[in-house]
């Protein structure tokens, strides 16, 4: 945590005007060469109330280019948000690349309320904090330029600005806001923010307290502040990563897939009358879920051709069609690509209430994209702690997460790529990649097994399916998602 | 409005599913050759209660690829959605290029339900039909096939059904969704449906009755509908749009621009005494509208260099940084390229409450995409009529829409141009474009003109700017948002 001001004279009157109309340019040719570069831009704008945090943020708007500025302020959440993990109402304002995002209000905000109301305890403090810190080191990670700033005045000034703002005619309506954001932060919640800030202040994420109590030095130091990290970022070409622990050592994974046992089978008069037996239930318990506004995520993964397709049309054949969604996970176009890999799913995260099931997952990335050399070592080896991080914020906010691997043999595999290139309407399932795929077999092997390992966690296992029987497969999953839902 | 009927001869059990099987091989590459033509698919299913429609979205995912299917139901519209325009709800659900959305309740269900319980006035009914009908129009002129349709089963019947779904485990929680949908429409609830139906059957969005009694039947009449409707449109290339009235006759518009008194100025002395002013003014009566729930949109056109984004900075001095928003709008990116020209502009759609500033906007469709030749002569000439529609919508919604064009001389341009050659942090905003624009002067200057005639409506008047001195156009444009703001 540092200090930051602007340490040149500032005299009365037109003087403070040149210096600004000499050092905008700057600003603004930095936030160009940013935009260049396609750098996501994350500035938390925090502080005492009266500070000036509103002040700040509009003389950013107006001496940066606007038009790549987006402004958020901290509200309640909509009905919308409330029905999803605490991040969501984050993930989806996150800056594209060369977007700004000006935080007013922040996810600092509401464990900051929660705390000081005593809403939570001291331990779920901590570990929303250390979700926090998870959140920035993402978002770093993957090459956003993120500076928090605070505010500061001493509490004689604040009072006075406070006394002064009451005098101004729209008060009434903006002051709730204002205090829901900071309230007067003395004594204990000063001690409170201070520690909040000590222990959120990395390299990739630092704060910086700005005097507040003259506002043009105030207006100049942000300015500058600004300049010289914008600058820097630029030089090092990249966030300052000193601060992340890299993943820990690669041991080789246990070999799981090779410890299953893909024998048993099942024969049809018993299938059909446990799928008959598992629809039903599944039908039923999936509008109980609804109705306690409980959310089930089913993850499906597997080795081409090992009926991951199959499995999901048995599955939404026991579900009404108003409570589940599937989604299909090809490479990210549009939007997508500009934005960190978790985006494309974070987005897409159900309501309350609601069956999401996934057709491949965020797992390509340590899978396809890891074999394939699409994402780079680094890129792969951070995702197993992201993905842990993603699947815990969904389960923090009650949402299950069901995660199948569908597991074939290579003979089986090869059977059924003959089969598909004769079938009519399953020849589009059949491409070259599929062939390619197989070659790389061995490899895949020691992902999948990297994956289980390393994201098998208690809050969201991976269920590894016997696959090389298509109908005992189908039983198995109905009977997992069945287990699951009745808990719900 | 038409009955569609599978005629064969259906006998029990597994020759249904032999005949099912068969066919959906079909229906499958008809679906993969619309995704491969990009083509955006909605289909509303509606219905008597007890009719089956969440069993016919339950096989439309199971036989077509339910990865490019998105079934949306009907819902009390959420915070978000209550705070925006009618139609956002759907906006931003709809399917991009190669989707399909899934509609059980739809847009047709709000004005249905309203108007059976008196909500609304007939008049008022009429009108939202219209928004339908014009809705309708905008998706399949753009491409989309849409088929609705609606399933039948005899007052008898129904009850019956009903009876027998109340015995169900999931009733209680399901029975209230169905109901909100389409209660028990016998007697003046049929006549209402029935006209409905009848009013907004049109080529390009027709009405299919089909009959639900029989179970099988129904499927099979489904499954060959979109079979039949799929191949037409894949062979007409397009939906039929011998139902829309092509835009009239184009005779040439006022010359608007050239009535424009561009000699007014303003001393400095005034000018920052009124600026000063205004801004006060502003700034509390933006935070009252916002206490209000009412928005304000504020679209800023004009000619390059007039200085639109030298007056916007100046409004948004004005303005509480929570409070507005500026948007500009480049060249479409990303899934913003696979949808509709509006769509960029629906998504963001503000909150009641709130200040969103366009720089350029919408209107690029009958400027820029028109004179140089990005939008098709159909395609301009068709977006005056759906941006009218999209205004008057807006303003349904009791957003006030603010359009201004600012107007420079010629000469005046070319001083600006060279003025910016030479300032350093204005290089970035001269390229070879606007040089190349200036030639096409005459052709622009038609375009604005044919703009102002043809969408300077009475609920969204445009306001013509004289810029050729900054200072007075800065002025004029608080002034008129200040006007505004009043009202709200």
């Amino acid at each position: 945590m540092q200090e930051y001001r602007y340490e040149r004279d500032i005299k009365k009157g037109d003087h403070y005007d040149e210096i600004v109309e000499a050092d905008r340019s700057e600003l603004l040719s930095l936030q160009f060469r940013l935009i260049d570069r396609e750098t996501p831009v994350v500035i938390v704008v925090s502080g005492m109330i009266g500070a000036g945090k509103s002040a700040v943020i509009n003389l950013l708007n107006e001496w940066m280019d606007t038009r790549f500025i987006e402004t958020h302020v901290h509200r309640p959440p909509s009905d919308e948000e409330a029905d999803r993990p605490y991040f969501w109402k984050y993930w989806r304002r996150l800056p594209g690349e060369g977007e700004t995002g000006l935080f007013l209000g922040s996810w600092y905000t509401q464990p900051w309320l929660d705390r000081i109301d005593g809403n939570i305890s001291g331990k779920k403090y901590e570990s929303r904090l250390e979700d926090i810190i998870r959140f920035e080191e993402l978002l770093a990670s993957d090459g956003t330029l993120i500076i928090k700033i605070r505010l500061e005045l001493s509490e004689k000034q604040q009072l006075k600005r406070v006394k002064r703002a009451k005098s101004l005619p729209a008060y009434s309506w903006r002051i709730a806001e204002d205090d829901m954001d900071n309230g007067y932060p003395f004594g204990d919640k000063k001690k409170l923010t201070d520690e909040m800030m000590e222990r959120t202040h990395y390299p990739h994420a630092p704060w910086y307290r700005i005097d507040a109590s003259d506002p043009h030095r105030r207006n100049l130091s942000v300015m500058h502040l600004l300049t010289t990290v914008f600058e820097e970022y630029l030089q090092r070409g990249g966030p300052d990563l000193s601060g992340i622990t890299p993943p820990n050592g690669f041991p080789p994974a246990t070999d799981y897939l090779g410890q299953m046992d893909l024998t048993p089978t099942i024969d049809r008069a018993d299938y059909t009358v446990q799928m008959a037996k598992l629809r039903k239930k599944i039908f039923s318990k999936a509008w109980k879920a609804n109705h306690n506004k409980r959310s089930l995520v089913c993850v499906f993964e597997g080795a081409d051709a090992a009926g991951k397709g199959g499995s999901i049309r048995r599955l939404i054949r026991a579900l009404d069609a108003r409570l589940y969604r599937v989604i299909q996970i090809a490479a990210p176009k549009g939007r997508e690509k500009t934005t960190h890999y978790l985006h494309r799913f974070w987005r897409r995260i159900p309501r309350a209430g609601f069956v999401t099931i996934y057709d491949r997952s965020w797992y390509g990335r340590v899978l396809v994209e890891r074999v394939e050399g699409y994402a780079t070592v680094e890129e792969w080896k951070r995702a197993y702690a992201e993905i842990n991080q993603f699947e815990k914020e969904l389960t923090d906010a009650g949402i299950v997460v069901l995660k199948f691997w569908l597991e074939i043999s290579d003979e089986e595999q090869l059977k059924r790529f003959r089969a598909r290139e004769v079938t009519e309407h399953k020849k589009y399932k059949i491409t070259e990649d599929d062939w390619r795929n197989r070659e790389k077999r061995d490899e895949y092997r020691a992902a999948i097994n990297d994956m289980v390992e390393r994201t098998g966690t208690g809050y969201a296992p991976w269920h590894l399916i016997a696959a090389e029987d298509k109908k005992i497969a189908r039983v198995e999953v109905l009977r997992l998602v069945h287990e699951a839902l009745k808990k719900m």
